[in-house]
């Protein structure tokens, strides 16, 4: 990891008409923010997009000039509806063309007479990218700027993020703490929270209601860079609860 | 269902810190974009936005201007960090107050002694939405305009879909086959595919690995709005596939 700096941001761009029709169910939003976070580096949007450059284009543009990283999935295979790499280019306004460290890569898994130009299609990267890489099946990702562009499926792109990580500079991790509520209904303790919440500026506190058997169950997550302010709040939290429950009557 | 037209569009606003925490992972992207497909409704883009008042406004006026819907989830609860309501109301530049049709609802399910203000937090309706009911937990969603509000908790969202279902304008479904290609590499059919997908301008084709048990497996995805144009297509990925496993040999 690079250097630790307070905040740094970052979205998640998906790309591919196969989550949009339903088809296919992203996995990548959920790891890639979890794992992101877990090394401080703030997941603030995501956006996922058809296999469509403009689309592509304008979509990155909006993205990396906001903030600190994009990290894009899908559209870099060897099929006709794997635009990416020529988006991502068009998008920095620079030239794409087969890579000789990439097509290196690609002979050391297939023979010269099986590179198809299907194969071959993987070699295109962006002028001026690194390459980020696969340890599944060679193709790599590669990076432009503050874009880092990975594979879709799921276990490749998993460990192109690994390779990526480690170039990225990272803030402070967020200190997550997680207080479960038990059966008291949101209702119950929702303006008592706001109270303690809004005592805490620095402090970013949820209410999760889940539904599961019949019955809602309720979890409020603290979080802040400051671990400090995370105990404290929780403190407050449960000293909260502790009256509503000592106050609970049936409904 | 409404009126019949061709092509109905519309895009998925998902609200909430938790999703872009890695906490929660997303699941109702998938569930309306797969819902709505098959009602004749195409989603064409998604967002993740967080508990941001102005990130929620600029989001839901990007969206509702450019597609025929938006169905947001999440934000709608008792707590202090519920405040979809209050950025749907700004966004379209109307009031929002307590509504009494919702109040009713909320008396058939508390006493009014127990309708705590976080509990009348729900009650909050922009002016002019209709509402969209729940069966699960009554506290509804609503509708303005274009917009479609509901709740983040998969069950409770699925039931209010369902409602605000009814009232949407349906295009034609897509026509939707997937032929199994088995073990052939993408790289060794990419390019007669895209051929194939050149040749049929009105069909989209799409070419989907996945990687289990340390290997790759492939699905051809074809889709139209015209089923002939599908079984057509599809015939003559077929045929390319027969030409290619004829040809065959070991790598």
């Amino acid at each position: 990891m690079g250097d630790k700096v307070e905040t740094v941001t970052a979205a998640v761009l998906v790309i591919g008409d196969e989550i949009l029709s339903g088809r296919t169910k992203d996995k990548n939003i959920g790891y890639i923010a979890e794992y992101l976070a877990a090394i401080g580096v703030d997941v603030r949007e995501a956006r996922v997009v058809p296999d469509i450059e403009d689309e592509i284009v304008a979509a990155l543009n909006a993205l990396r000039g906001r903030y600190d990283y994009v990290f894009t999935t899908g559209g870099i295979g060897p099929t006709h509806d794997d635009i990416t790499a020529d988006a991502v280019a068009k998008a920095f306004g620079v030239g794409i063309d087969e890579d000789p460290r990439v097509m290196a890569m690609m002979l050391e898994r297939y023979k010269l007479e099986d590179l198809t130009p299907a194969r071959r299609r993987m070699t295109r990267i962006p002028f001026g990218a690194d390459l980020v890489e696969n340890s599944i099946s060679k193709a790599p990702g590669f990076r432009i700027g503050n874009v880092i562009v990975m594979a879709g499926v799921p276990s490749v792109m998993q460990v192109m993020l690994d390779g990526a990580a480690k170039t990225l500079k990272t803030g402070v991790p967020m200190v997550v703490a997680t207080i479960e509520v038990g059966p008291i209904p949101e209702g119950r303790y929702g303006d008592a929270l706001g109270e303690v919440a809004a005592a805490r500026p620095g402090v970013i506190i949820g209410s999760y209601p889940s539904f599961a058997d019949g019955k809602f169950r309720n979890q409020i997550v603290v979080r802040s860079k400051d671990a400090a302010k995370v105990a404290e709040a929780c403190a407050a939290v449960e000293a909260m609860l502790q009256t509503i429950r000592a106050d609970l009557k049936p409904l």
